[in-house]
């Protein structure tokens, strides 16, 4: 058995997850999870039956971690030597944009997309204050930083990065210069392409197998 | 100066820092930010002017953490020492729930109060799939775990702990016999009152200064 069981489907949040296993060398077992007919083993694991969820053996334990952002930092943490976790002087940083980009960019993007947007009196109550501001924020911080905590790249640039990434290809994060220029760097990174490389193959064969053939 | 400057307003999810802040005994300043006229350095520090937003002055740094999340997380890792950080074996939980409170909960939490509610089509795409099945996932843990690591509180607690204090007594947390208990074993500890003494005292003495008097 690998050390870590990877539930995933292609085309899902999994993707990150997958960035980071790779990002890191990490020896798993991949589980594919459709949308129905989900596997006991993984709702057992995950009552929610969200993706994507890992399952780290170690030790005669079976520690679950789900939720895209716990994963890559769980993975980084699991994987000292690969050096993608923060320095004493790192970790504000890191810990700060991570949880961003987990609450308020996460709920901003998901919330506009499906025109859920807060009045002006609403702003002072929801975490992330208001879609503009938080593209603000992040546009802010990418104009003078590199990577999450500067000029190195660390796994809280897997989570941020995939949140820009995935926000500039189907257009719910509106593009500024800082954000395609950090997807730049991010889409150069070897790990990045080879996990990008899994999961655009298994998409493409889902959607060939698909009862109204492919790209329908 | 203190090590660590807090910037808070008393009515905000700056409790959450205050709490954790009481946890670990740190040094700090606090500064109280009001919902107009923000302080320059405050803003400079967060432009989001988000609260709760923490300043680690460090070896010539000023770390600066926002995100009440990370900012709790961020607090246990600057004091190894008070034991609230997880260990090898708690790791995987401590962040799962971390995240799922900052990430999926807080979301569906906030969406369900404005009545911004997804479809059964939407339930796949939204990263908290929908309000019942959030709930019923922190519930089945919380109904076989006493803190989010099991046996022992860590500072994952006072972050997941504070949503389920602040959701039940708002009402915008449905109410379970397992929030409540749990709720109940965060009250009983010394770092929670102590805060939440502070907090109440100052929106008591806002209240009173409030043009319309107390209470209005």
């Amino acid at each position: 058995m690998a050390r870590f069981t990877f539930y995933f489907n292609p085309m899902s949040r999994a993707q990150i997850a997958r960035w980071a296993l790779h990002e890191v060398d990490a020896d798993y077992d991949p589980v594919f999870v459709g949308y129905e007919d989900k596997p006991a083993d993984f709702l057992a694991a995950n009552p929610m039956g969200k993706l994507p969820t890992i399952v780290h053996h170690h030790e005669g334990h079976d520690h679950v971690v789900s939720e895209a952002a716990a994963v890559c930092h769980y993975l980084a943490l699991t994987h000292p030597k690969k050096g993608l976790l923060p320095g004493e002087h790192e970790a504000a940083d890191y810990f700060r944009w991570l949880l961003f980009a987990a609450g308020p960019l996460e709920q901003a993007v998901t919330n506009r997309a499906f025109g859920w947007e807060p009045t002006e009196e609403q702003e002072r109550t929801v975490g992330f204050g208001s879609y503009a501001r938080t593209v603000d924020a992040l546009d802010g911080w990418l104009q003078t930083h590199d990577f999450v905590c500067g000029s190195r790249f660390t796994m809280a640039d897997v989570y941020v990065g995939s949140a820009v990434d995935w926000g500039l290809t189907f257009g719910t994060l509106v593009s500024r210069p800082s954000f395609t220029a950090y997807v730049e760097r991010l889409r150069a990174r070897g790990g990045y392409q080879a996990a990008k490389a899994i999961d655009m193959a298994l998409i493409a064969e889902m959607q060939a197998q698909a009862p109204d053939g492919p790209g329908q």
